[in-house]
């Protein structure tokens, strides 16, 4: 692990310390937009077959960065890995999503949940451990796990959902059952992020995926309370390096300032949040404290062509503005993302011209800010 | 049309004006939640047969009054009669939701697009007055359509989408093309609510049910634009009486501040936005200038028991505050409402004690601020 990093743009973004561009990597980066995760997919037979062998989790991991000049690894996993090991089964239907065999919806079943032994989770540290080996300080990899809030929705409904109706009607009938879920799941990522950064990971993400369907004030109560839980429960640091922690929560952006009172680094934002104002609200100014800030532009912007994509990454990165640029000091930084996952129908070389886009005009901005 | 309107409450709330307790109504509230709904629906043999039928049309707008002392009616009907004038062929399958024949996506499609014949509609104009003329001045009858923009995303998709892949393809590939559609839908709702009017609307509610999707910026541009270019074709007033304007943008609670600026009197919120706040940002003070405020309940409160609801609309009613009380000026308003439409398993018994709680408490509310 004492291989030195060759590329640190990302981490010392998510610190707020001055970068000679504007980092970049993609939700989902790893995935079926590319031919080539397909055909490891294949081999692998399933997707948990994909998930919980190291060899193939390693080698779609890295499949995007050979392909791009990305300045992040993710490591390929699902955030249902987590209610997978209290013993729900997970299983992915073709074309249908994730399911879980047992529902959490009931005392019976909400008290029979427990904090699950991470010895159930062990492939997944072991993919860690063996992406960082095959990265070889090319790029730092952020580990991750679902919000308790996420993770709570599809064990309440046992699959996805268009109106979360079972989870809302546990939440808004049983409160107290609906507490006691979201902090076995928030005792669980806690300890599973630790044990991510403990077998290499860089950084750690929450995905709060689901958090923007639920009402204010239930929100706070439901959902954010319980990423605070997790953040509070994190090691700050592994083998004397920071672990820089990231919060994205979809559908978000109108909770945001009250999501800048964590204890994270980073705020991922979707597309329909102004960045220039998320800016405003939580990045800080120089010197002073504040938030890194990840996103956010729409996928569906990689359906248009190379051109229309250069344009509006240069609208994502205008609506930022110019990051700082004092490496004596921290200050606003960017990382730039997509709002949501990439889209699996995404044509792969349009991810390259977004990229291409990012690195070049994220660098001429600050070149111009530096010779005013 | 000349009868007295025994319950002006709605539109007293609409215009700014005090009222004794807070209107409410909820959207959906003639739907297939109500055995009633579903028995006349079975006779009409479909969802189409019973939007273009006029007495049953009236039947089902009625059937909630009957049940519920709601404050204002609404037109049985679907934001897609527009779309199906103009040629596109809808249907609607048995449990699948609504479906175009034809999709608009191309060129060729654009440029047949055109304003649609109002007699067309014809069948939604008499559901229109013979409603009004069986409400027999109970409530005032509001009218709707669908935004442009969520005409466009039926019209180009299809049907209803999870990503909205085609019409953000089209929308970032061709804005020319997405600007065609646009424009032509804003006209065609403009004439289509007018014509609403004249047949005996009493106010009249613009659906943006999918303006959240979009990204900040694409919002402004592709869906605020038109909505706002609706508003300016409309009719401000019909036989002496003003007709209030209510927009609904779901998802639009980051661009309240924007949506200020629409010639419209009530805006309509999710349960994403915490009332107090638009007040603050939005509902102006007393005698100053400002738009009353519509709803904004998680519809999946009503699968509580009636104390939960109860609780839950003293919470809803409490985020707002007191409305303004004094007869002598404007001032800001709530209208009481669901932050999206009431879902079909709902238990009826439920919105007694929704549209109960909302009574009792917002005359309490009113009550103790008079003896302050």
């Amino acid at each position: 692990m004492a291989t030195i990093l060759q590329n640190d743009h990302f981490l010392r973004a998510c610190l707020r310390q001055a970068t000679p561009y504007t980092p970049v990597w993609l939700m989902r980066q790893a995935g079926r937009y590319l031919p080539e995760y397909c055909q490891t997919r294949a081999k692998a037979g399933s997707f948990m077959g994909l998930a919980t062998n190291t060899d193939f989790a390693t080698e779609v991991t890295l499949q995007p960065l050979d392909l791009y000049p990305l300045d992040a690894a993710i490591l390929f996993s699902d955030i249902l890995t987590v209610p997978d090991a209290m013993g729900l089964g997970l299983s992915f239907e073709a074309g249908e999503g994730p399911r879980f065999a047992k529902t959490t919806r009931d005392e019976a079943s909400v008290a029979a949940l427990a904090v699950p032994d991470m010895a159930k989770l062990r492939y997944v540290f072991d993919a860690v451990t063996s992406i960082r080996k095959a990265l070889n300080g090319r790029v730092p990899l952020i580990g991750f796990a679902g919000s308790p809030w996420t993770l709570a929705c599809y064990m309440v409904e046992g699959r996805g959902s268009d109106d979360y109706r079972a989870v809302k009607t546990l939440m808004y009938s049983r409160p107290d059952l609906m507490h006691r879920i979201l902090e076995v799941n928030a005792l669980s990522v806690a300890a599973y992020l630790n044990a991510q950064i403990e077998a290499g990971a860089q950084a750690v993400m929450i995905f709060d995926s689901w958090g923007g369907v639920l009402a204010d004030g239930a929100f706070q109560q439901f959902s954010l309370r319980y990423t605070a839980m997790v953040l509070s429960h994190l090691r700050r640091g592994h083998e004397g390096k920071v672990i820089p922690r990231l919060v994205f929560t979809k559908g978000g952006g109108l909770w945001l300032s009250e999501m800048a009172a964590l204890d994270c680094d980073v705020l991922g934002l979707d597309w329909t949040m102004n960045l220039g104002r998320a800016r405003h609200l939580v990045g800080g100014t120089e010197g002073g404290p504040g938030k890194a800030l990840q996103g956010n532009i729409d996928p569906m912007v990689l359906f248009a062509n190379p051109e229309q994509i250069d344009a509006a990454v240069q609208q994502v990165l205008a609506s930022f503005g110019t990051p700082h640029t004092d490496p004596s000091t921290t200050g606003p930084t960017h990382i730039f993302n997509l709002g949501h996952g990439i889209n699996q129908l995404t044509p792969p070389e349009n991810v390259a011209a977004l990229v291409e886009a990012v690195h070049k005009h994220s660098r001429a901005m600050r070149d111009v800010t530096e010779k005013v």
